[in-house]
């Protein structure tokens, strides 16, 4: 990698965490100046324009989060379990960007206005839809999970049970409410999902 | 009323668009002039700074949502069809102020920075958790709902379900999740919630 490239991946990841916590509008030039250590020149020399930073500082803050939601999720063999590894992950660590789920952040900034990225946060959600579906399909292939369970349907209500739940979880500074929906998900997935013999 | 209270009442009503679609930081001076006709002054008089007008905002947004998503409750005797009235409430119906639910913006723009408007929010998090949780409550005393149910996490597993789906719902311009949603907690609230004689 060239000085050029690394100085840019250095930026996005120095920013990253800058617009995970203030957002699109509160994340000033002033800031990420001083994030970065860097002139406002030598920002702008490796990205057009204050929003493809932002972009790429939320693609790298997704990518990081979801590097910890899947940890060791491959170790996991049956559909079910990994489905609730999954929701362990989520609920017991933490990613490298501080400031919560960088897509409820991002969907929430960018849901009334900037077009970019609202795209980033669109494409992060099918990507997520995506990674759990795929598993719910694998599952009900192998007869793991029942064949009557929609993929799609069980995607989102893992996926907004536990982003409600970080909403919850970031007002009340606590991780009580994500506990409780582990445990819905859980015994949903136990009850619900999971094919019986 | 007098005059220099309907206008700062208007001024609220009229910000508040504004606030619950840009957020804090996206909400410039000059595009709050716009949305009230008024210039710098004549706001500033009946506001101390754009964070107490925020936060007046906010909660004018949030009485409108609440309205909104209570509809029709009282009418509505047994407290699970209480509950699954709310549901079908926040579903389909959409409140006077534009946006999306005030909470769930207000509390992603707040959470890593403006305490005021952190203090709102969490406010009317604990004001929904207690609504919902009153209706539980009534609802085992009249032995309508299963002694063992824990109003604290129905009502965080309600908002939490509800609010996430609200997320996808924004990202997604689609009303699919939502109706997803409000198809699992009806369920679980006729089988998991509701007392068996």
């Amino acid at each position: 990698m060239k000085k050029g490239e690394r100085t840019r991946e250095r930026i996005i990841r120095q920013a990253a965490p800058l617009f995970n916590q203030r957002g699109y509008e509160g994340s000033s030039i002033n800031e990420i100046m001083a994030a970065t250590a860097l002139e406002k020149g030598g920002i702008y020399r490796h990205f057009r324009s204050k929003q493809e930073l932002a972009a790429e500082a939320f693609d790298y803050a997704w990518a990081e989060a979801v590097k910890t939601r899947r940890h060791d999720i491959d170790t996991v063999a049956n559909s079910v379990d990994k489905l609730k590894r999954y929701v362990a992950n989520f609920v017991e660590r933490r990613g490298s960007v501080p400031g919560g789920c960088p897509l409820l952040n991002t969907a929430m900034d960018s849901d009334d206005g900037n077009a970019v990225l609202r795209t980033r946060a669109r494409r992060a959600l099918e990507n997520w839809q995506n990674f759990l579906s795929s598993i719910v399909a694998r599952g009900i292939k192998k007869g793991e999970i029942r064949r009557q369970v929609s993929k799609t349907k069980l995607a989102n209500l893992m996926i907004a049970t536990l982003e409600g739940a970080v909403m919850i979880g970031r007002l009340e500074q606590s991780l009580d409410a994500l506990r409780d929906a582990q445990i819905h998900l859980n015994n949903y997935l136990e009850t619900k999902v999971r094919a019986t013999n």
